[in-house]
């Protein structure tokens, strides 16, 4: 099967043309996340950065590197401490989510306890610090460190956003910022800053990362709501069940009538669901062409991630991103 | 009531000594604690950091680049990155110990729910990543990620210690370094490398704050089962009904005979607490000399600060940074 057959996936042609700093990246990782006096640290780690994610963010940090002509050693610290940073947040965003199941296995949380959770998370976090200071550029440095407090206010701002429809675009824009495009965007962006890019291309490695991240938890969101759990790892009405206020229920709850509404805070705020109340919630959707809203939405950040490559080289790994930022939405049916 | 006066303890005489400082540091931490999306982070982060603490962390990073004759700016940004590592420590270790209580007030977890704590913590931390970004040193960025690091492989090695009648004196000491020297030791540091002083100078630094750590740390062990609830904010026998394994134990255990060991072996392993068993604890304390063994150690890594501090200049806050060794290890009445 070579790399250019269109039924091969993007990020699996990614992988293909990026193996070799990829298997770095893993042997890095690996590497890192023992520890000689804690071994609950590498049992956890290996638990969830063994659970078959894509290694997107690594990936990005790569290849933006890569199509920049970067060819020094310091890329692959970098897609490392992107992906310590992530595996940090999955770690703790299970306990904070009260999560028994992440890519259809069972969460740390529930394998070993939410302590376990929530210090390992630490230690993950504190690795991937220590990681990226090894390139020795505070540019980098500053970038991530932005990067990792974005994601943790993101995550604050989805706790007490939650529950309450006052929730706006705006918020949800914030929220999911946060919660993906941030660490989308600083993976590009320091791929971008190790191989000497120019400013101009940095920014536009900046903007595909971010607009590529709200593409791709927009598309999330939205699966939350029509995906199967067979095929996506999550129950349908996770969401709606932990009363995440979420696209899709942010344009129903505003073209919803008082009958609507009172609904709506019944299920989200007041948190009183009963049987049939997600069937309901699906036929509001409908009737309001909520969904279809969310799907435009999607699209149109995929338009811009790829707008952005015009900005960059041309190179075989920019069409592969064009492609990714397609494949985050044709999920989407 | 002036800062000579025997009556004064040491730490008020440092926080009038370094008042400008400290102030300036409070500043920052309020300024750098705000988020303009989310006020629940300055809520959780405010109930903590007014919650009284004596800011020692901050105090020795000021002192130690003072003591070298730094007079620059930059010593306040990493004495606020060394109070938010702390303070983000403090909010993910109420949730792990699923704490009440902390001095003497309820815990944020308690306050708000362990979901805030474990996500203000994560933006805490990464705050502090960014401010010790500022001064744009990697020898402090690589000491400080350094420290993070070890405190949270110590706290990761403490969950499975605990309720483990084998932890050593070794291990114990590895917990109490994560726990609490290794952060002590980075703030000494730290202010000696922005201050320029020497290699020496800079080892001596480190070797008393961990030393004053360890001191402090295995006081404060130690006064779980001496002190009251009225003066420590404690009650007596947290860390035993938490089944954990700190020195006075460890000492009792390693002199045990068969029926003292079935007696841990239930009481710690087991979990199985009955009326009466902390009582049994104290007298087998009694009976082997553990609670003087512990406070012998105690002493003994007060000693070793201050000989560590005669690799220094003479100074004003040479003679109170000795006087602070003397009196973490002066509770122990």
């Amino acid at each position: 099967m070579g790399l250019d057959d269109a039924t091969v996936k993007p990020h699996e042609r990614l992988a293909a043309y990026l193996s070799e700093d990829l298997a770095a990246v893993d042997a890095l990782i690996a590497e890192r996340m023992v520890s000689a006096h804690a071994p609950r640290i590498p049992e956890v780690t290996a638990h969830i950065v063994g659970a078959g994610g894509k290694r997107l963010r690594p990936m990005l940090t790569l290849a933006a590197a890569r199509l920049m002509g970067y060819a020094g050693p310091h890329h692959r610290a970098l897609a490392a401490t992107v992906e310590f940073i992530h595996t940090a947040t999955l770690l703790h965003d299970d306990v904070v989510d009260e999560s028994g199941q992440r890519r259809g296995r069972p969460t740390a949380n529930l394998l070993w306890d939410n302590k376990s959770s929530v210090l390992v998370g630490d230690y993950l976090f504190a690795r991937s610090f220590q990681l990226m200071v090894e390139p020795g550029s505070l540019q980098i440095l500053s970038i991530l460190s932005n990067a990792a407090a974005t994601i943790a206010e993101g995550e604050v701002l989805q706790l007490t956003a939650a529950q309450n429809i006052a929730t706006d675009e705006a918020i949800y824009a914030q929220v999911i910022r946060g919660k993906t495009a941030a660490l989308f965007s600083a993976a590009t962006e320091v791929g971008g800053v190790v191989a000497d890019a120019t400013d101009a291309e940095i920014a536009a490695l900046h903007a595909y990362g971010d607009a590529l991240g709200m593409a791709f938890q927009i598309a999330d969101d939205l699966l939350d709501y029509e995906g199967d759990a067979g095929a996506t790892g999550k129950n349908v009405g996770d969401d709606f069940r932990e009363r995440k206020v979420t696209l899709p229920v942010i344009k129903a709850v505003a073209a919803a009538d008082g009958t609507e509404r009172a609904f709506w805070q019944r299920v989200i705020e007041t948190g009183d669901q009963q049987e049939g109340d997600l069937d309901e919630a699906l036929a509001l959707f409908a009737r309001h062409g909520a969904l279809e809203a969310t799907r435009d939405e999607a699209f149109g950040w995929a338009a811009k991630a790829r707008e952005a490559l015009g900005h960059l080289p041309d190179h075989e790994l920019r069409g592969m991103l064009s492609d990714l930022a397609d494949y985050v939405v044709a999920r989407l049916n």
